[in-house]
């Protein structure tokens, strides 16, 4: 089962990197991009028949490995 | 309108992160964790009513700025 994760950093945190891309986008030409915000994405192979368990193992790398809590948040999708 | 957009690396190219992640998982004692692959997520703010010009406007940009086409592959997502 393919499972994927994205990490973004939560909307009270600064992006920069979404900053810089914003900015770029604007002296590009695009005038009606407003915000851009950056983040991780995560795809798993995982051995795995129940989608509840994969849904729950994902959550659980996440929270350990792949997302740091205090500023990010992370929201999971089967493939 | 938000619009969202991964990046990826193709298949066929090497993936050293996602390698490094899935080590570390199997080291963590994940053993059903077969293959993890890791790529960027951009969500964009965009001024446009139409779902079909802001698609395009995404693939535009992604095709300018936010994926290199030789070794990476992306997907569009409205939001």
């Amino acid at each position: 089962m393919k499972i994927s994760a994205i990490v973004t950093l939560k909307k009270e945190v600064l992006d920069p990197q979404g900053k810089v891309v914003n900015q770029t986008l604007k002296n590009m030409g695009y005038k009606n991009i407003n915000n851009v915000r950056q983040g991780k994405y995560f795809e798993i192979e995982i051995d795995e028949t129940n989608e509840k368990n994969a849904k729950n193992t994902m959550e659980e790398i996440c929270k350990k490995l792949l997302a740091n809590s205090i500023i990010e948040d992370f929201t999971i999708n089967l493939k």
